[in-house]
């Protein structure tokens, strides 16, 4: 049985990797995500585990892809700017096939933007961030008890596929005080990390331990190509057995609404308001924000359903889900521009989103 | 009347940002965009204009900011990489609407990838690259010619908007040598840049010199969200007023290619091969890779067309396509799989692609 | 009782470091001290203590101040070029009254030079080696049990006076396997860390903990003056108090040679030839190379002895014996230019010494 | 005929530099030599040279290093703490034999310090400053037209001898505002810069281009010795031949006091206020502060003079003139302890060196 906790989703994040076994944690502070980083400075020494303060946000991706490098589970943590700093390592991570965890608690943006949350990151974070083909898969909690249990997720999906895997937090979920339960969760059995660096360079049966690094030769063809058909089997793989959704009064609903991280809350509330006046919505709330439910909104589509995106930007994801509707229904959007000013400090707010939901079923 | 010459893609490059009265180029060298730096280097001092060999990307990019912030026309250049070193300063520029422009000759990926020419950047540049919710316009070059015209276009346009523009090259464009018209053109009048940082505060009228960090301020609303209103008009203006695309062999064609850069070309040679066997094969090629002409592709979907796109890396611009047709329409990809192997050095060849119009056809 | 090991010196600076109490390493590798940085990366994590591998010798000194900042013992090592480095950071820690230990295993130089032994660092490590007016304890082992002992003294001098400290090795030093006792040596009492940063601002009894920066002041005066009045009095009392060599054959000796390191046990072997055939000589040898020992080598000039200073560089704490003698005495040198050539790597050997013994004595 | 100026002393050595032909600044703003970097800010681009603003004090003296090793004069400029910063290139510059002129504007430390004047730079610049066995010509200007006299001179030492001279200045000195003549002085034909980086590696008859890396070779013996044993000749003859100093009421002078920059100024007021009471007190003023002239000092304390060391920090300069004085001679200090307190900033005032100098003669 798990340890109950009341604590920030930031809090829940490092406590989810502590249990994951993650030995290592790299970063540098940045507001909304500094309780994550400040639970590492304080906790993982005391357990024998690593901390360090890196120079910058590209010390902490570099020294993340040294740890990885060398066989253990090990994390960093930023918000917007500083993953945009990252990408050009991240990118090698993918080439180099180096399982990994980055959290980015988003805060708005472009440039240094302010230190509140957003969700302006969808795009950059769903299609792998950096150049060259490659993907990571992107989980998004939307609770104190997700941000533990999705990032010892992401260290399995890391380990199994070999890839980078994001956690893709804000600074509502972040921040937002819960009763958890921290539990080790088991999801299966991983192969052997037989690759890693960790001193010698053959095992004892003469096997090569070996990090490839697929694209990464002078001789263009056919190892780069060859490289490039197993990455794209990877993220073949990846889009058909790892989508993660959650349904919420989806059985009769026509008026379906798609959100992640704080905005599904209230995305929540605002359908129950919905519900009490009998319009029938529902809610599909993104578990994996890559690869992307298409199939099931898809279906809801052609079955004449309509749609409402609720996210705190000018409108990412809701071009996934215009993809996934092949122009069949209608897609509406409640974006950052829909945010209550000014009391709340600009959140988008349940009555906002079920304003436009009464809106839409006139 | 211009000059002619007969230069490489790259060299074009350079003379098409000399020719639009660009004063600065910072860089730091990387293949195959080093013929770009190495003109700089050379002709720029003789031309009593500023050329710095910086300490990495970062340093490009963060002096970039600087000559624009001067109001001066200032241009960088990199390769897949570096273009993802820069992000996070991208991202700011866009925030500070700081006109400028950057050149991506773009190479294999991810990570260090290839030297070798590939267009595996598509996404990443056409969503912005960094983190928030920001746009560039994005060039895509597919002469040597073009590469003069467009980095002219991409100064105006940088003016035009305050906002930087990338010019999206790739290896086989960049080093593709032709004959070619150096002509300055004019694209009309500009707004003063009386925004611009040159030492003294104010105005003689008293209005200040102000480079408005839209959404950097810790007071987060109404001017976080007021900035990404008008921040959001931008994007929408530019994707109105901005899609440029060249149709070939359009009037009656029923198959038609979309590609750009140098798979626009091959493209081009396999409906030749294709329009000899009554194949009534058309090219959309880009000239904008953002904005993107989902307008003239729906309308041929819906009018009963085929697509066929041909694009050097895993897939990534065929999902706009798919986008665009809503289902309506077949969606075939010629990819960076099907590269001729391997005595060309992996290029997709006209063969490849007209065996798959044929394919198509059938 | 001690543990006895039969190590290199550069593991028994390791060993002392751990003996003394060292909490942390931060260092990034340089030949000849990568026994070292290995030590401390293989053992510190077990013993859960921190070992960071830097980005580079800037990384190393910038993270030596965080963590002697908040109170613990930490050190970091490297050789010539990477100690140059770090030469603006030492001021600071020095200013700010930080406790901390360097150790330098010096190789040959100026610039990249090579990276075998030499002895060309004497005149920066005993001047401080940065900008201003500050000098920091330098401490020169010349066995493997000294490189043990000195470092577990350069912690207690560096604590007892918050001043950084240095341990000047050598690459023959650094490398000579020897048998020793490692045994954590208790010398004296020490203040209480009332100043370090960890995390309350002030003691129970409202005393503010501060790091006091002494010149680090807008207003120059009298806090600068005043700072400056008080550095001057620790180095005062350095110099009076922490002197320290080894006499060797000194009681009749006409003839005294002046060493440290490795220099120091060529220049015994080379009395020891010189006693055989009778003649008088003696070793002065260095254990601080600052404070120097000024006062016992002027007596000795003043009672008639000559001098021979064997160092392994063009000419550098000769000066320092020149200053001392005021002229009274015969300074001889046996220098870089006297190494043995090429058979053993360029030693300074014992012959060559003890011939200019006997050039001296004719 | 020269140019008439009133300007300060950093303006003196900008415009020095300029007509030296100077074809390059790299620099990094910091008090007290900001108008040393505005100046080529602003007037470098107009003539058609090169300005950078450099990352960082490590980006100066790394794209000096470029520079110089392309042929062409060029220029960096710092205060104490960049100057600390820039040792390890430093070092490696005189390694690889490269001419360049650095100006340190002398500030106040160890560390940050003050951003006020200071000499507390003297032994880092005189011993070269970096690791190895290295020296630099320093150079001390004491008024605007010795800035842009020197620093001339400092061009021509450096590529003299193929090495980095230091232009070594004070707060004071920097910006103490005085009419000059500016005009180029010529101090005789050089050698050909045949050695330099300029895009062919062999000239047409065959000779290589070569930047020879003396010290940095693999193979530590003979080459490693034989380029100390020519960087030592070099040395010895900067010391024979490059000795500068301005004697001042030197022909009976019985006190003599000895400084450089500012407080040679101050000295020598003091000196006339001692003269109008019958004092016979002179000065040596140091023109190079390396190779300092122990010679005349020594001679002087030889037929009884006494000296006072007058110098703005704790007591560096004055080791030097204790060394030469061979224990024959009284050396007294006015240091950075007898600064006037507080009106005027903290200047060493005339009043107090007049002071000392009645108290030495009584």
């Amino acid at each position: 049985m798990g340890k109950r906790m009341f604590i920030e989703g930031n809090v829940a994040i490092a406590w989810g990797a502590a249990t994951a076994g993650c030995q290592a944690f790299f970063g540098y502070p940045i507001t909304p995500q500094n309780e994550i980083t400040e639970w590492f400075a304080r906790e993982f020494p005391k357990m024998g585990r690593i901390f360090v303060q890196t120079q910058s946000e590209l010390g902490s991706i570099n020294m993340l892809y040294g740890a990885a490098a060398s066989g253990i589970r090990a994390i960093t943590s930023s918000s917007s700017t500083g993953w945009s700093l990252m990408q050009e390592t991240v990118s090698s991570m993918s080439n180099a096939a180096l399982p990994c965890v980055i959290v980015n608690v988003q805060r708005g943006g472009p440039g240094g933007g302010t230190i509140r949350h957003a969700q302006q990151d969808y795009i950059q974070c769903t299609r792998g961030g950096g150049h060259g083909d490659y993907r990571d898969i992107v989980l998004a909690p939307a609770s104190a008890q997700e941000c533990c249990d999705l990032v010892q997720l992401a260290f399995y999906l890391a380990d199994k596929y070999r890839n980078p895997v994001v956690v893709l937090s804000d600074g509502i979920i972040g921040r937002l005080r819960e009763t958890i339960e921290v539990e080790r969760i088991e999801f299966g059995p991983l192969p052997d990390k037989d690759w890693a660096a960790i001193g010698v360079a053959r095992h004892k049966d003469g096997r090569r331990r070996i990090i490839h690094h697929g694209a990464g030769t002078l001789n263009p063809i056919p190892p780069f190509v060859g490289f490039l058909e197993k990455l794209n089997q990877k993220i073949q793989q990846m889009q058909e057995s790892e989508v993660r959704y959650e349904g919420y009064q989806m059985e009769d609903a026509k008026l379906i609404l798609v959100a992640y991280g704080y905005t599904s809350r209230v995305s929540k509330e605002a359908i129950n308001m919905a519900r009490t006046e009998g319009i029938r919505a529902g809610l599909i709330r993104l578990i994996t924000a890559w690869p992307f439910p298409y199939q099931i909104i898809k279906e809801k589509a052609y079955q004449g359903c309509k749609f409402l995106v609720v996210e705190d930007c000018l409108g990412q994801m809701v071009d996934d889900v215009r993809f996934a509707v092949e122009g069949r229904a209608e897609v509406h959007l409640v974006s950052i521009l829909d945010r209550h000013i000014p009391t709340d400090g600009g959140m988008i707010l349940p009555d906002k989103v079920f304003s436009k939901i009464k809106e839409i079923n006139e």
